[in-house]
């Protein structure tokens, strides 16, 4: 099978699961892993457990790095093909809030570079595809990034992450904050790059990011005319994620790095 | 008829409207108003429309208090009814955004104080309740505000305003935004006061709040359990929106106001 059509059926084959497990999520399971605010649900290692089982099953000779249950080790992929996983980002979101908005990522990356990418909101089935070359859709359209051209104008997710990398957050973003027309935090990677990509938001700012937070979204971004670079406005490979920190419409991006100090 | 069963009637009687309107946006007229994110569409002016007119023919001799359409001067209501609404919050991510994070509000208040509330959020249904004294509800069942009593394992709203204020709500949230265990911005002040009620989150920080963001959302916040002041703790009434800074599970209150600077 052709890699984007298994994408997308895996996509919606842990949908339905999700959903019924949002619905009912007052009775979910939940630990912490590295700290209190640092989630981990029984879905999310089901959904991960599903979707490597089906990987295997049509793949069996790829390797698979993912969020959850031990495959989360940065492995060496150079040369390889590999599936790159997020069962649930957002899952703060998961089982907080009243919108649910969470999504799952695929990443397919050959040789550190992302081919194909997949991306599901399960309960709005909002459905972000690309493939490099071929550009990329949401609900089967073609989506484009915004013409936004100035901060004032602009509208701008931050992402302001966890409590030990906060203060170096804040100082990195408030120059850029002070410039910035609407300012949105929606905590979850994956809404951040696919509202870039499809136009809604001009800009994604983020810090430590894991690779299978980007593996997807980076590909989605930069085929719907967006940029994703570091800093100093290199455009990293999904493993070099912790790198990654501004995801724009390409004519925001040299804005949004002069003015993150 | 009963002001709390009007108020919901009112409520859905204008939904499907509003998630046709917000389905076919693309197709929208907007103007602005104050600045360039200071946006208006013509679903604000019908909604706004749309409800007056249920109002009058049901409370003729009732003051109306409303963001659109010359009915946004404040005017005196003490020893009077008086129905404060805004027929869109959220009208910037009505708009823009994969997730239609925005509400109907509608507060009814007597000699300033608000005695029945009600808010919807259209396109998920999400209907929130409540009349003085009689609890809050959540598609008819009662809600309760969160117990977190710690501010690194609280999720807080932060509103950053528009551009002109920009400046002085990053001096006066930083400190409270470094301590805070994880950061949200959604842009929509329903959204605030209803996840401070249901339990979702545990604070929301605003300013420069007007009445109709308000006059629903407190008495919403009060009957889950929760705080709706000032800064200095002062609690307010609807029409003295501009003060109303800080929204609380009570438990946090006083940690947030202490960190405000």
């Amino acid at each position: 099978m052709e890699e984007l059509k298994f994408v997308e059926k895996l996509l919606l084959s842990v949908s339905d699961y999700i959903c019924k497990q949002y619905l009912n999520k007052k009775d979910l399971k939940i630990s912490t892993k590295k700290h209190a605010n640092d989630l981990l649900t029984e879905v999310d290692v089901n959904v991960q457990q599903m979707l490597v089982k089906s990987i295997k099953e049509q793949y069996p000779n790829d390797l698979i790095v993912g969020e959850e249950s031990g495959l989360d080790e940065v492995i060496d992929t150079k040369n390889k093909r590999a599936w790159v996983l997020d069962p649930i980002d957002g899952t703060q979101n998961f089982v907080r809030g009243l919108f649910p908005l969470f999504g799952v990522s695929i990443g397919f990356v050959v040789n550190e570079r992302p081919e194909v990418a997949g991306i599901i909101f399960p309960v709005t089935k909002e459905v972000f595809l690309a493939k490099r070359g071929g550009g990329a859709f949401h609900n089967g359209k073609r989506i484009k990034v915004s013409q936004t051209s100035s901060l004032s104008n602009s509208r701008i997710d931050f992402d302001m992450g966890a409590l030990d990398k906060r203060d170096s957050i804040i100082k990195t973003t408030t120059k850029l904050a002070g410039k910035v027309g609407q300012i949105r935090s929606f905590a979850c990677a994956v809404m951040g790059f696919c509202q870039v990509a499809n136009g809604e938001q001009d800009a994604y700012i983020c810090f430590s990011l894991n690779p299978w937070d980007v593996a997807a979204g980076m590909l989605i971004v930069e085929e719907a005319g967006g940029i994703v670079s570091s800093l100093s406005e290199e455009i990293t490979s999904p493993f070099d994620s912790d790198k990654i920190c501004v995801i724009s419409n390409a004519k925001l991006h040299k804005l949004c790095i002069d003015n993150l100090t």
